[in-house]
């Protein structure tokens, strides 16, 4: 089988369907070097969850639930830590407006069952003393876990190769089929590969493939994410967990890493193929940051990374069989790849193995968006 | 002869110093990778000036008099555009302080027979109507010119190759000499090369190079300067001219290419030998710029640089004859490493040649800080 794109979702399932016996090969010009290396690693079941996305909840909730397991395998197979923190995530407010959010996104946690509570102004200090006296209250979210996402990168392509998944530096230009059936995959270098299943994994990339019939190119868009990454210098303290700050009407989070850095990122923005860092969003995640953490001046800038998150038309995943017969569509899992990749490989390898569906993604199979659809311009495409 | 350092300064020497028939070699790990690389290339008189460095601002404007010629020469011997631009600087002001600021500016650059006027808020948004409306008044400075800095540091490596100038990748750790002469430097590869006469343009690192005695360790100290590159996205203009702006009692600058690229730096800090980027001053200098140009929502942040100025006790470069006999030193430039660079070659090719001493740099020889002073610490130089 061949898995089109090496980012979290793709090698999770490479790795799963190789240590299942199937001979694999993953296809990337840069494995583990998109949206999964920019993104944070926060594994939040409802910390991002958008109101009335409550099948999507749920799958979340399960997807946080696999993951201790996961992570365990993982650490064992690659023989090395990929920084599971269960500490849960503070999630502050600054002005009237932004408590009001905070008590909107709690209720909806304590809905869902979730293990969560109301916190003042003065817990959220104790909490975490270097927050700045200006937040105004804020909640906790004991469910709301992360991982090091570059760790865990690492770990799978390590598990992946200790599991004889075959790499393949290039891009898939096309699936090619005969008499209904995928026969192989052209390579933009030139080459091609003979295989008979294909799992399409190409995150924002995903509906850019040639040779998929219309009604199974998905529908995905790529959705800009920013990260900083920030290094500590001197002795001033760090934070104990996860902060998420809502910062009059904006949003924005402090990862805390084991090695004392710090993952600092923002909320979105649909701009297109584009991975450029943009200016505006900069300053103003740099601002808000340091509204929330005063402390964070004594830090140093290392990296500004962006990624492209595949977001679908219901902000959920699509994951199921399409056709032709053997293609398997895993993609549009948008601000939660981390978080479902363990989910997603489970269901994948499933279907691989011949279930007729997996219920947990059953209302998230590529058909629900009908057959009437329009992927990427070729413009976009080309933007590549 | 042997240069010590491979920054704008070392290299302008090199050059002229291998164009007038010297055997010359440059010693630097990275030669034009520090601060030159990290410079913003503005050539400002009095831009910067001081109160009270009266020989300074002399000194400085007869080096942005030698920069046209200097420009046209090396342009020719590299086969290059160094972005050479004579289309003056704008000043301007946020509040009445900064407003203030500008205007004890416009007269000490009045003081000094340079071209500049007073300008009116709209004034100012007719020459740069991308400027924001906030802007209170400002000045034109039709002597502070620019050069691409990073154009600058290629031709002069193109430009020392080309006059036969050795580059040896390595750096400095000792001076050694045989009775009262040098005669030869070692390196911190273990190699050494023979050598009667050496010039010291090591920049903030000068005050570390064993074996130079006492009174002759230059006593410069690190200054880090921040700049970030930018690139336009999209359709918006840019600016025509340099921008430097006075916002809220801190000063930023902003620097358009050619290309349509922006350089945008910063104010100093003074903290040892350390390069990392402050996330603070990064904040602050986004936010102010913002203010300043709101267009600069439209660019892509490409790189953030940081550089360690050499700062002397009075801020002036440190150029003359020190012993042992056959040492030369021009470090201290500062803020002004590509303003003096030509006019420092000058001086110390006509030191080399036998010269006595040179006008121009008589009240910045090494000896006017007098027989007892102290190097950097140990733990400063080990930083490096």
């Amino acid at each position: 089988m061949t898995v089109v794109g090496g980012g979290v979702v793709g090698l999770s399932i490479a790795w799963q369907a190789a240590t299942t016996g199937r001979s694999v090969a993953v296809v990337d010009a840069e494995p583990g070097r998109g949206s999964s290396w920019a993104a944070a690693g926060m594994l939040a079941p409802a910390g991002e969850a958008h109101f009335g996305e409550d099948p999507l909840a749920r799958l979340n909730v399960a997807a946080a639930a696999r993951w201790p397991a996961f992570a365990r395998d993982l650490e064992e197979a690659s023989d090395s830590s990929v920084g599971y923190r269960a500490d849960g995530t503070l999630l502050v407010a600054v002005d009237h407006a932004d408590r009001q959010a905070v008590d909107d996104l709690l209720r909806y946690q304590l809905e869902l069952g979730l293990d969560a509570s109301r916190l003042t102004a003065s817990e959220c200090r104790h909490l975490e003393p270097l927050l700045t006296p200006g937040v105004s209250g804020g909640a906790e979210f004991r469910h709301d876990h992360q991982v090091d996402n570059r760790a865990v990168v690492r770990a799978l392509l390590d598990a992946c190769r200790a599991a004889g998944v075959v790499f393949v530096s290039d891009r898939v230009r096309g699936i090619v089929t005969r008499r209904g059936r995928i026969e192989r995959v052209d390579l933009e270098g030139g080459g091609f590969r003979a295989t008979v299943a294909v799992v399409l994994a190409a995150g924002a990339w995903s509906g850019t493939i040639a040779g998929v019939p219309s009604p199974s190119v998905p529908p995905v868009r790529p959705v800009r994410g920013l990260t900083l990454r920030l290094r500590a210098e001197g002795t001033t303290g760090t934070l104990a967990r996860t902060v998420r700050g809502a910062v009059h009407g904006r949003h924005c989070y402090l990862v805390p890493r084991n090695d004392g850095s710090l993952v600092v990122g923002a909320t979105s923005e649909e701009k297109g193929f584009d991975l450029s860092v943009p200016v505006g969003a900069t300053a103003v995640l740099l601002a808000d940051a340091r509204e929330l953490f005063p402390a964070l001046d004594e830090y140093a800038l290392v990296e500004l990374a962006t990624g492209l998150r595949p977001g679908s038309p219901d902000n959920a995943p699509i994951v199921g069989r399409a056709s032709p017969e053997g293609l398997v569509v895993a993609t549009g899992h948008y601000r939660n790849g981390f978080l479902l990749a363990p989910v997603t490989a489970d269901a994948v390898v499933a279907l691989l193995d011949g279930a007729p569906d997996v219920e947990a993604f059953r209302p998230f199979t590529p058909e629900r968006f009908g057959p009437e659809r329009a992927g990427p311009t070729p413009a976009e495409a080309g933007a590549r």
